[in-house]
């Protein structure tokens, strides 16, 4: 066995795991179930057993990586909602079963932004922001190849940016009017269900009481009005989102990931074509492009905290 | 002659210049007017000269830092509307005049965040922003205390992030609804106009036709109704700003410098609690505060520049 890195990516149905050389091409991956007992407490004794299953010598795996799904600082997870942990201190609970190893903590939204800078759609570029467009809106910004965490973890955390000043839904967060509730895969249900009640207009997705994410798009993509009407919200506030980003940080490129991203350059022709429309010219050349790792650029990030500090 | 560090900050009307110890602490400054004839082809020698006039061995100097009142990147300037430069080659054109010395050009807004980060109001903390409230806004975004200067040097322009959605007040950019339309000095007196024609409410200012920024926050302090409205809202939108900046790169603290700022904790304050009614409580203790270096926030950062990078 040669010299390897370990990204592991926790997520609250299955975790994955991924085996890396030094240069950071992927050796081997697989996926072990995430088990939620006891909040989450056999969760770390898993990876490791499972990493000791796939490994026929654990002296040369170097460091291990995490995507961990909540805020994270230092190593320690304050709260993974999905995994029960609370104040949860992962690096210290982890270097107790793999002795002086390397281990690097982060949350998996900028852990997957991390691995689409170094290995995806944003490899060319120094300077990206990741949107996660999933049943919430994850974030993750990078400068030089490094995730930028924020004083309090919170670097990143788009999804609850307020968008809708006045009458918005309510998130989870307990706000009312974040990114969110209109953009991520719940959000573009909840204006669909929204319009759909309001005008009673007519859509070819009549038959289906909780049309998904994709039948809409897919609606939109074939012409239906009452989609369309909500993919130009959704890629509206999307563009504002890639406005803002592009006056704070300026990134070469905005990489849109999560599974609402399965639409493709459709989605991302929309959000640029909406983007431009804020029209601040420095910045019109930013690129918004659809992530290119799909479900392994949280493995891809973990090991690229590992292997950017050697 | 102790070796030492120059930090110059181009305005509009005056040139700030300042000689600093390699420690940065600040041995001597003055000013000299900006001379904006043909295009401001003069101001680098003006400036060459006034140092040279200042200094008994120029050999002692190691390096120089400018602040410019426009988009930067590597050196250029962009457009100074200011200062009548386009394309300027700022670091080789001044490179021909100090051979073989360092030299650290950036946007001014940027200068000065970096200025207060190093040696003001965020001398503490490694993650900042700062606000500059002037008759535009400028800001700048530092981490680690490094200028982030953006793909296309537009990081930190926060002043043309759209706030107003629908009827903005057009802005200087071509857009509409910029922050700075609703919350610069010039964004201050705007909002008062516009409350005053449209509700015709007696206040305390009646007497002035066009009254300043300045004036509007004082009697507001006095209990000016229609002033209190102007401020609340002003100080809406830049508590939205900071709840912007705190979910993007989430600082430890957001620094409001700039003329506006002259009013002080009442203004940052009331920005602090609009901050906090957008509720998203992992960063609810960002700090924000009033800058402390005032008008030498500039040479200072122009200094950082230089002794950041030694």
């Amino acid at each position: 066995m040669i010299k390897t890195i370990c990204g592991i990516d926790i997520g609250g149905t299955t975790i994955k795991i991924g085996f890396f050389n030094l240069e950071g091409r992927l050796l081997k991956k697989w996926e072990i179930e995430t088990n939620k007992a006891d909040k989450g407490r056999y969760i770390l004794d898993d990876i490791y057993e499972s990493i000791l299953n796939q490994c026929d010598d654990m002296s040369m795996i170097v460091g291990y990586g995490f995507g961990v799904p909540g805020p994270v600082i230092d190593g320690k997870v304050f709260h993974a909602v999905n995994l029960g942990w609370v104040d949860f201190d992962l690096k210290s609970e982890f270097s107790s079963l793999v002795l002086n190893k390397k281990i690097h903590v982060d949350n998996d939204a900028n852990v997957a932004a991390l691995g689409e800078a170094l290995m995806g759609a944003a490899e060319k570029y120094s300077s990206s922001v990741m949107l996660t467009l999933g049943t919430g809106i994850g974030g993750g910004v990078i400068i030089n190849n490094r995730i930028i965490d924020g004083a309090h973890g919170s670097a990143g955390e788009i999804g609850h940016m307020l968008v809708v000043h006045e009458n918005g839904i309510p998130c989870n967060c307990g706000k009312s009017g974040c990114l969110e509730t209109v953009a991520s895969a719940t959000g573009i249900k909840n204006l669909y269900e929204k319009y759909h009640q309001e005008t009673h207009q007519k859509t070819m997705l009549e038959d289906f009481t909780y049309p998904s994410a994709k039948m809409i798009f897919d609606a939109a993509k074939k012409g239906d009005q009452l989609s369309i009407k909500v993919v130009d919200e959704v890629t509206y506030y999307l563009g504002y989102a890639c406005h803002i980003l592009s006056l704070v940080t300026n990134p070469e490129i905005i990489v849109i990931g999560g599974g609402v991203s399965k639409a493709g350059e459709y989605l991302t022709d929309k959000i640029k074509e909406q983007f431009l429309k804020f029209k601040y010219s420095p910045v019109r050349n930013t690129m918004i492009e659809p992530a290119e790792l799909g479900n392994d650029a949280g493995i891809y990030g973990a090991m690229g905290m590992v292997k950017n500090r050697d």
